[in-house]
């Protein structure tokens, strides 16, 4: 019997692991539902026994631990990984020194790193769960539908680990993410539609396959595997967490794992108070925004430069408006050309490259404080989560081709 | 005082650190030359008390450091550390997961992977080094001349510092390496030439400007910097090293600084023999290999699709060969399809996303084993130098565009 349950987020229904896992089941069987353009039904949540792991896992043990590596902490995840040896593991390891610290304006300013990680990405938090757990069910293949970071995730750390690897894209993923897919010896599927059309081949195949599916927040540890970078902050604070966590938001796994984590802690007793979790959009992707003004899902097709981040109908959308809500945080949106001048002012000013996805918290952070909404004073924490390199296209807007001169040029335009 | 000295590798002259430092001396005084598409003359390096470190720093004590920070040992670099502070230092960590054991061909195999490190190659090793000895002698800008990843690396070091970085790079520099530098907000210097004129441009303006010049081997804190891989591979072992290791050649300058920190543990007494020095380049760039063979220089036009490793007259030959020569190593040449074919093999089987230059030790060593001339069950460790992400090209030329095909077709192909 497995120390953990599902639980469903919309009926509250609960099921055992056994239930869930041996059927190979997602969303919760009584009111789950993956529909075309509109956020997931039905998304289950694992739940554990937190008296008992909070009497065998002491807070001031816990914050001992090395960060980036979740293997470390077992009893918090839905995987058994004691055949799993070491030197595989770290394969899987983030860096440790992903929690930077860095001033802005007379004020700090805290960044979470996650650009070097195994495949540049966050999703990799989510995916090397997800590898495990396939490991620990015996299934050597698995699928995810993606528009690119995901599905170069999935590809990275199943390379890592010799398992193989399918991949469902929409036919204008752009090259650089299609090549980091191919070269990790994925199979790819290209699909003649959208990212919609590939979830739903990427079901229906995975399903009739076998393969283990890894859709985000179809597959409930997608989710679970995000929450880890609360425990590294956790960790990297020694304890003294954030006001304010600033996350980009596409489909709503990374707020809906990061609010999880969260909310454990507190269960545990080993934070006090949730951080107000700020959430960043781009106006051409704003649907969260929207349903929490409006409280209620409408669809609109996204556009941005911010392809991370652009969902018509995020599928953890109701998570993510809980944890909003929750934490007291808030949920906005930012201009494309912000995301562009963030992503200079990141690269120039914290040495990082960083996806204009990521970039957005940036341009959040700078519009709040001027309107004093959040106080620059505060420890304002921006999570940074994905590499500029895996698509230089958007850098590439904001550096010219410079003027080429001769040495002797130089010579005068520099010394004179 | 300090607590070091240099030396010159050609002519043996000691002069002490303040000769060499305060005058902003880089090269050999007596003997040092650096002249157009010839090795450097009069290389310096720099020499501890050994005894000295020896006696208050012991091996046990030094393999529980933590890797990827070698301001923890700063007895062993040529930089005053006090006034800096831990979380300035920390935006120059290296990941702590850099040495990964995989298996090939039913044989252990390591990698060193410094494709994670903070602009995502070796070269920060030596970046970081260098801008903090700027802060150290109070100059707050500093030049290097670069085909890409040396100029990449200084600006993405220097961003992350505060200090302003002037890059000067030939004509041909690829467009991607080009924006990385220019991201970092550099001042980017095209000269209407090749790499040899912007080194000499740079060296007499960075003269006349009083910037530090960050030149590769000709500054002989890019040697030290480089050192310190040497010293991580020790922790990471656990004071096993390997008995061989595998490394790109394109300047000489990591082969000659790991050397250097190798040689060190042998005056420290921490190793017993210098593990073999594998060196590798492409066969159009083979400047190493022809002078081992021939025992003399001659000069021939680089060209491989390996461009960091492209070099004519590699600037640091000399240490490059008694590196070889020393360690009882090899010099081996591959060839560029090789390459890319060993490129894919690391994507597909260790989830690594290499450079053109790194993937050639993987070629080297499937070369060397096949020849029964390196032993496959020997502890065989490979330098990843570089990530592939910094110029997608190579990638993309063994990963054509895969069909396009609608939900149905793809339903008939995948289940039938």
């Amino acid at each position: 019997m497995k120390n953990y349950t599902y639980k469903c987020t919309n009926c509250k229904t609960e099921f055992t692991a056994e239930q869930i896992e041996n059927e190979f089941i997602y969303l919760c069987p009584k009111c789950g539902k993956a529909e075309k353009n509109v956020p997931l039904e039905g998304v289950l949540t694992i739940e554990y026994d937190y008296e008992d792991i909070g009497n065998n896992l002491q807070r001031e043990e816990f914050l001992k631990l090395q960060p980036g590596k979740f293997w470390l902490y077992p009893q918090l995840f839905p995987v058994t990984l004691n055949k799993v040896e070491e030197n595989i593991l770290n394969r899987l390891a983030l860096p440790t020194d992903q929690y930077l610290e860095y001033e802005f304006n007379n004020n700090k300013i805290f960044l979470m790193d996650e650009t070097r990680n195994p495949t540049f990405s966050y999703k990799d938090r989510a995916s090397s769960l997800i590898a495990l757990k396939a490991m620990e069910l015996g299934v050597d293949e698995i699928a995810a539908a993606s528009t690119g970071n995901a599905g170069s995730s999935l590809a990275g750390i199943c390379a890592r680990l010799g398992i193989k690897s399918h991949i469902f894209v929409p036919k204008n993923i752009p090259d650089a993410k299609r090549i980091q897919i191919q070269s990790f010896g994925a199979n790819i599927y290209i699909v003649d539609g959208d990212y919609d059309n590939a979830f739903d081949l990427c079901l229906e195949i995975s399903n009739q396959k076998k393969w283990y599916n890894r859709n985000t927040a179809y597959n409930p540890l997608t989710i679970e595997g995000k929450k880890s970078a609360a425990y590294d902050i956790f960790i990297y604070t020694k304890g003294n967490m954030p006001d304010n966590i600033f996350i980009p938001v596409g489909d709503g796994v990374i707020i809906g794992g990061i609010y999880k984590g969260l909310t454990e802690m507190l269960k545990l007793g080993w934070i006090e108070k949730l951080p107000k979790l700020i959430t960043v959009q781009a106006k051409g992707s704003d649907a969260l925004v929207r349903y929490i003004e409006q409280n209620s899902f409408t669809y609109k097709p996204a556009e941005t430069v911010a392809d991370s981040i652009s969902a018509g109908a995020p599928r953890n959308l109701y998570m993510a408006a809980e944890a909003v809500k929750e934490s007291g945080g808030l949920a906005i949106a930012v201009l494309d050309e912000e995301i562009l001048t963030a992503q200079k002012d990141i690269a120039n000013n914290f040495g990082i490259l960083s996806e204009p996805s990521s970039a957005s918290v940036f341009a959040a952070y700078k519009n709040l404080v001027e309107q004093n909404k959040i106080n620059a004073a505060d420890k304002n924490l921006l999570l940074i989560t994905g590499n500029g390199l895996k698509d230089i296209s958007a850098l590439e807007r904001w550096n010219k081709q410079p003027v080429v001169k001769s040495y002797d040029e130089w010579m005068i335009e520099i010394i004179k």
